[in-house]
């Protein structure tokens, strides 16, 4: 496996450890794949969090809100990994018992010392100009 | 200067160069600097562009509605390079006339040849959950 195959394989395995801690609400771990100056674009709430001190009380709140009816689906998971950066993005489903949502998830990272890190993220949905509102329900 | 700072400048370069060409009205110029296979999630409209020439269109109706009073500043822009994978974020100021936004805005870019070509770029401002609006005025 080449170098950047090999990069590339263990970005998808944040990808999914990070997806995992989250089904499990196990913020210390979700936090585990963030640099500590990650820099994140959320889908809710203020234009930008940072580092991982403030990000990591937006993930208490989101991991708090989600019930057993909580599901998440990363699908479309695209990855360019270079020797020590990789940008990953992917569109994501999010179920809340009847609610279900698509959102947009980008993602750039590091290799510090031996593991990937999450230095930036970036979730949204697109928004209507003419109505002003968060198209929530835009499936791919 | 190191590969790396070297790799980082040069993305500064195409960051600007991206802004002036837009500034001009010059569609094509504005598409040399993305890959052809490019992926954008717009602020703006459907969840995903997939293409350049998909992509194109968004811009030409982009530009058409840029009047002279419109301005656009791309703030606290933040650059990781590696050899041959980058990510650059920052924060945009969107003035037309009276109205004014602010967008984050997040790009993946490769070097492809001798030149950095965008693979992917995330625009988007946060939505309320509670009101389902989305956020224009969310200043940093």
């Amino acid at each position: 496996m080449s170098t950047v195959a090999s990069a590339e394989a263990e970005i998808q395995e944040v990808v999914e450890g990070l997806l995992d801690a989250m089904r499990r609400k196990d913020v210390d771990r979700v936090m585990s794949f963030y640099a500590k100056d990650v820099v994140a674009f959320d889908a809710m709430g203020p234009l930008r969090y940072d580092g991982a001190d403030a990000y990591r009380k937006a993930w208490e709140d989101a991991i708090g809100m989600m019930t057993d009816a909580f599901e998440l689906e990363r699908t479309e998971l695209t990855v360019f990994a270079g020797d020590d950066v990789a940008v990953a993005f992917a569109v994501d489903h999010m179920q809340l018992g009847d609610e279900e949502m698509w959102l947009r998830w980008t993602a750039g990272l590091r290799r510090i010392g031996r593991a990937w890190k999450i230095v930036h993220e970036h979730g949204s949905v697109p928004m209507d100009p003419r109505s002003g509102k968060a198209l929530t329900d835009v499936a791919p």
